[in-house]
């Protein structure tokens, strides 16, 4: 089997797989932008992911490779897949998680269901389907989004004209009148084994999640595992999918957006679950037999460390905060702090409820704030 | 707080202190004996734990040392605790892991049952203790046993002629006749927190421990725990405390052996206990409020994966053993395969009983064989 993972990309993502491989065995090197990184202890080299010459060395070292985040540009992945290396995802599947107008074409062939969608390429397209969807839609960059980042809640054309500028073309939903969000996490490796864990929903603040609650309460984990396999398998996805629903008013369930790696919405899974969300990945990676992803707990809440400012790196608050929550699971990415960004998360788990797990994590993400 | 956690030593128990360091947020940095060590991720030094001007140097680098192994010199810790730096546990409390007379006269003054024993010096003495106590008896040097090592059942002073050839004193203990042997597991701060697990039972093939079953089946778990406090406050541990206990028809507990690090007959708390010896041992090395040791399902057993042969590294049987016990926890340390040698663990957790969770571990153990 192969022995050695590779990493692009040295984010908390990245880090956190460290565990896992470290408690399998199994030997991981990281990719990282910059010294320092998240996931420097395993960094073997820095560079830039963007560089062919630079993926190219790095993969040399590795048996099979695989991705902190989605933004290693297509080119440099399908040079690299012609020259054997491995890569899982791969481009095949990466492609569609990179661009929205692409992932939304496919997953509407898959019949999916999936909001209102139209690719616009003018003012003029843009006005006629906000008059055709209620006035109000989602404008989408295809490319380069993440947290709330190259989305916006256009009422016009003239909401827009920046965008519009850029002459590319540009994706446009319907706003969707969900009632809540929720995210199907599964796995799948290249063998063709595929598991889900329990539906979760999540819940933003400022495009960010902010919440994480495990299993959503009276969700459709039917209906979401299902379509989160019909996308594994049709968009021949390994490693993690994260698959982030709308669900209206009358119980359906639309999907929002897909991410192919471990996800902030999988993250309650360290503790919550029997195999985690990291282990999971690394073993998909490797084609590995997935592990059993089963609650550990009846109940998950996860809350995010959002930076407070460039001071407050949580860590000096270690004493109180796990003096008042001693239940509380806290973690910290050794990021350099600075308002908003994703500095840490806390989970807490009970066989009560929902409720209990939650005045947990949230007794111990307030002793951390500064 | 102290932030950076230096572990002397980079064997297994340093490589599984590594993942909840990185899960909290901690600075880890080891000093290892050699290059390729288990724990080299985190290796920032290699060199010689017995030369004071290597110990120094490392110590220089961190905030606080602990230790994979109790093996580096009472005078190099003296005098690096004289200049100012921090250990956990400390050379005060260490001495009596390094010296088994020492201890057992300390545990002794502090009136937690142990076996019938004597220091001896010579032929004479030891043939009159071994016909004192049933002529058979446990002789072992006081200093640098480990597994089995530096232990020999003797019936006369014929059977010892080599240490006694040595001219240093030994330890001379009665051959308890116990019905079952049992470990209880702890952790301390420098505060004086302290916590125990469940008592778990070892059982030992070869002086080496093969299965470690938590908890104990209808072990005297207030008992255990008295002693264990009892140690842990009575020789100022702090970190994990792990100790061996023998327990005797009529229901006696006698501390056999004493650890102070994460043990082996721990390592089932990785996925068993909702905080693992490991993140207690990292928490209470900083002084941190230590987490919450309640089991994570009802019953968990652990198997150690002894070394077969020099070929066999378990690694590449894992798609077999996953396969066939998906529920099994895998772990290995990344050590080049030797016959005999501890080279990982399974670890499988039922609600249901221990002979189910053994059933998962063992399948997983025996398709990990060649």
């Amino acid at each position: 089997m192969a022995r050695t993972l590779g990493v692009i990309g040295g984010g908390q993502l990245a880090r956190m797989m460290i565990a896992p491989a470290i408690e399998l065995g199994i030997e991981i090197k990281v990719l990282a932008e910059t010294e320092g990184s998240p996931a420097q202890l395993a960094a073997t080299q820095v560079g830039d992911y963007q560089d062919l010459d630079t993926v190219r060395e790095f993969a040399k070292t590795v048996d099979v490779l695989t991705f902190d985040h989605e933004h290693v540009p297509l080119e440099v992945l399908e040079t690299l897949e012609a020259e054997g290396f491995k890569f899982e995802p791969s481009s095949k599947a990466l492609r569609f998680a990179q661009n929205k107008l692409d992932m939304r074409k496919r997953l509407a062939e898959l019949g999916v269901p999936i909001p209102d969608w139209a690719q616009i390429n003018s003012a003029a397209e843009l006005d006629e389907f906000i008059a055709s969807h209620g006035s109000v839609v989602i404008l989408k960059t295809p490319t380069g989004g993440y947290d709330g980042k190259g989305v916006r809640v256009v009422r016009s054309s003239a909401d827009a004209a920046d965008w519009l500028a850029l002459g590319k073309p540009l994706l446009v939903e319907e706003k969707v009148d969900f009632v809540r969000e929720l995210a199907q996490l599964s796995a799948r490796n290249r063998s063709g084994e595929w598991k889900p864990w329990q539906t979760v929903q999540t819940i933003q603040r400022d495009g960010v999640c902010a919440e994480v609650l495990s299993p959503a309460p009276n969700a459709n984990f039917e209906l979401a595992s299902q379509i989160a396999e019909r996308i594994a398998v049709g968009l021949d996805v390994t490693g993690v999918l994260a698959v982030e629903l709308f669900e209206t008013a009358d119980g359906n369930l639309l999907v929002n957006e897909l991410a192919m790696r471990p996800h902030n919405s999988g993250h309650f899974s360290i503790e919550g679950a029997l195999t985690s969300q990291f282990e999971q990945h690394v073993r998909a990676a490797l084609n590995l037999p997935l592990g059993q992803p089963s609650a550990a707990a009846e109940y998950a809440v996860m809350l995010n460390l959002l930076g407070t400012d460039d001071k407050n790196s949580f860590v000096e608050h270690y004493d109180r905060a796990m003096n008042t929550a001693p239940g509380a699971h806290i973690h910290t990415y050794g990021k350099a702090p600075r308002a908003g960004r994703k500095m840490g998360h806390v989970t807490a788990l009970s066989n009560l409820s929902l409720e209990d797990a939650r005045a947990t994590a949230l007794a111990a993400h307030q002793a951390l704030q500064a």
